[in-house]
């Protein structure tokens, strides 16, 4: 029996077969106490104690079998660090392990191989271990200076929601026009009815010009906009459904730039791999800008 | 040693101080076929077989105390199948619970039981088992026809993206504004500049302003707006973080319908009890016109 904080006993701690099988309690607060003085010091007691390390780099932008073959000489040559690749849903990511003394030696072992991949893959990495990329790329907006107005159609309402959920965003987060009726993307974004009936709302033209309509709209430094078919119904063999654009306006006389993709998956699915492919999009045009801004800066 | 599906053996079943113990893999695909061929036979295997059979149904609108004092009877009485209340972060729920030879059975059992509860306090309930309180209103929007436009401030598209997770949800909610900046309330809601100025975005005032705003722009049967301090930063000592002003207002000239909460909890916390609590809201007005629609017939 394990004891708990308050020393009775809900745990279970047993040896079978040379394994070591320890029953807790679910709730997080009851857990870690117990695993921390109750499960730990079992685990490392009469051993060279050897913690198992990890850290996670977070990648977008890049796909899984182009970052697999930027790294391959690395995962080949591994030694006390090791590296895997690791994909889901549109994530692409690389844990690294490795076993030390301590957390913290473990961390400091692992500097070098991360800087390496950071220095052949940095643009990608967008954060490490719990970071999401909602928060990374809200932090990398907010940290631009740049104010943003979005535009979304399928996604409805969720890449706004993405977006402010990082505390400080109102500095640049304008605001946002959910489109659902063809006659909200006319009345709110001004996209041009013709428009509408010529090309469809789920089509290059009408994004650009939802992007468009939300940055004038708002005077805003960016425009985003989102809209496609997230399913199950209202595909067609033309425009199927997980057919989503996303475009970019900038309060520039430049043309909105317009992505097409084809997403996999149902309703769920579609929605949240187009709003991951809008962040991708924002962050790289945020990167864009400021590398353009400081590789200026030498010559200016 | 527990076979899988493939007939090696990655779980184990022990038996300790008469606790039988299972250790699965998590992968659902894995772990389903698992406990079902492997685990399951070993519990029911020499007795008579017992099934525990549970049925949660969901509730909102009303507070866990006033729920159990008006089924507190009920629990005092309870025979086979016992009733449990439970609440979490704004939800309140009843666990139904019998034993049966079979679900089958044990949910034709439960069948009095609910409806007893149903008779009580029908109109709080919105669901059962999985459903959740976004489905359950859409659905609920659908069926009525009526069509609704949403101004969301603190919660941030939040409300929208939780209608639009709902498949043919497109035939009733024509769009919303996610306005974060005042000067976005202005343009898109046309808000008037003197009464942001006057009472602040967070006020009474502004957040029936939103209300008629997107219900007229839109030309929908309803406008449903959301104004607040989420926090962290933001709060003062008259107006609070977790201030939170729902609106809702109807193609009538009566004037919108507004609501003051205070929310506790971080950020996220207070923007899921917002949206939770607008959903109330947009859920009881339907419920109101559908019953004042069907109380009027018998008069006509």
């Amino acid at each position: 029996m394990v004891p708990n904080a308050r020393g009775t006993a809900p745990g279970i701690f047993v040896e079978h077969q040379g394994k070591r099988i320890a029953m807790l309690p679910g709730p997080p607060h009851e857990l870690i106490p117990m695993f921390e003085q109750a499960i730990l010091p079992r685990l490392t007691a009469g051993s060279q104690a050897q913690t198992i390390v990890s850290r996670v780099l977070h990648l977008c932008g890049i796909g899984e079998s182009d970052l697999e073959t930027r790294v391959r000489d690395l995962i080949d040559a591994q030694g006390e660090t090791t590296i895997a690749p690791l994909a889901s849903l549109g994530e692409v990511k690389l844990r690294l392990t490795t076993k030390a003394g301590s957390q913290e030696a473990g961390l400091r072992r692992m500097v070098p191989v991360e800087e390496e991949i950071r220095r052949r893959l940095g643009r990608y990495v967008y954060g490490v271990d719990g970071d999401t990329l909602g928060h990374a790329t809200a932090a990398l907006l907010i940290g631009s200076g740049l104010t943003l107005g979005l535009a979304e159609s399928c996604t409805g309402g969720m890449m706004a929601a993405e977006l402010t959920g990082q505390p400080g965003i109102s500095t640049v987060f304008l605001g946002g026009v959910v489109a659902y009726a063809d006659a909200t993307k006319s009345a709110l974004l001004r996209v041009p009815r013709s428009m509408l009936r010529r090309h469809g709302a789920v089509s290059a033209e009408v994004c650009g010009a939802m992007a468009r309509g939300i940055q004038a709209r708002l005077g805003a430094h960016l425009g985003l906009a989102i809209t496609g078919i997230a399913g199950p119904e209202g595909g067609t063999p033309t425009k199927p459904v997980g057919l989503v654009y996303i475009g970019l306006a900038a309060s520039s006389p430049d043309e909105p730039l317009v992505q097409q993709h084809r997403f996999l998956g149902d309703r769920s699915m579609v929605r949240t791999r187009a709003v991951r492919q809008a962040l991708v999009m924002l962050r790289e045009s945020l990167l864009d800008r400021a590398g353009a801004t400081s590789s200026q800066e030498p010559t200016s």
